[in-house]
């Protein structure tokens, strides 16, 4: 079950976003983020907010912003987080669909993700195979802790078109 | 010259920056716009904005700022504006190159513009001319109060290289 964030969601949210934050591989923030900030990113600033629970346990969560204000709001923005004991299963699929559904329900005509890690495949994949394309490429705009800088990519997914079809075509 | 704004320039940069907010054509802020929200906008949130003047007149402005947190902060994102009555004259040049040299100074190892309107033909050349590259398209991520959805490129440059020639050369 996919359903909007509750103050008593956040010690087990934050459970599963601080590893992704701390190993500071697939999201820009800092490694030593606070949990202050990363509620107020996670949370407080994003339009919406939600978790995926099952069986009561919280294994996923996502969040939905405006990419830009005024005439660039018709734009939304996501970021997707499953529990490490959750891969495989299926749930960042349900949370991208349930994602989109969400946006155009709200109006928006399109989701971009603005850094897309490139060594981060398996996001990748998952995001073409629901439809999003690479629309840009920005060299060396990720900063990784090992590799040093990666490629970052730009994705983007007109919303009310079929899903993983070529918006384009 | 161009130099940090100071809290009594304020009212001359507001002047150039409000046309063009309300024009609603190049820069994604709503057309009602605040002051105050504006000032937020250009001045306070960014690291720091600047003024061309000439002869005691505010012609120009920008702004510098961290396009991404974190593990993105090495990239630079700007914004410019000339006022009406001083286009043509080279003072975007001047404030391009002036904050090319005040990002690489700070540290910065790319600029990176995230929604060049497609319609602003006029800035899309210039920033060619000093060595940005389009590197991405967004489909209809503008709204423009005149043509309607149009598509807004991403524009990148590493810093540190030779003005004008191709980064990846």
């Amino acid at each position: 079950m996919i359903r909007p964030i509750e103050d008593s969601d956040w010690p087990a949210t934050w459970a599963i976003i601080e590893p992704v934050f701390r190993a500071g591989r697939t999201y820009v923030y800092s490694p030593e983020i606070t949990e202050a900030k990363a509620r107020s990113v996670w949370v407080n600033s994003p339009l919406a907010t939600f978790v995926a629970e099952d069986k009561g346990e919280i294994i996923g969560t996502y969040y939905l912003k405006e990419n830009q204000p005024g005439h660039g709001s018709h734009v939304c923005n996501c970021g997707y987080i499953v529990s490490e004991g959750a891969r495989g299963k299926g749930i960042a699929t349900a949370m991208c669909e349930h994602s989109q559904a969400e946006a155009a329900a709200r109006g928006f005509r399109a989701m971009q993700y603005n850094l897309v890690v490139s060594t981060n495949e398996g996001a990748i994949r998952l995001w073409k195979k629901h439809g999003f394309k690479i629309v840009g490429t920005l060299p060396g705009a990720f900063r990784d802790p090992e590799l040093g800088f990666v490629d970052a990519f730009v994705m983007f997914k007109q919303l009310g078109t079929e899903q993983g079809t070529d918006p384009e075509a």
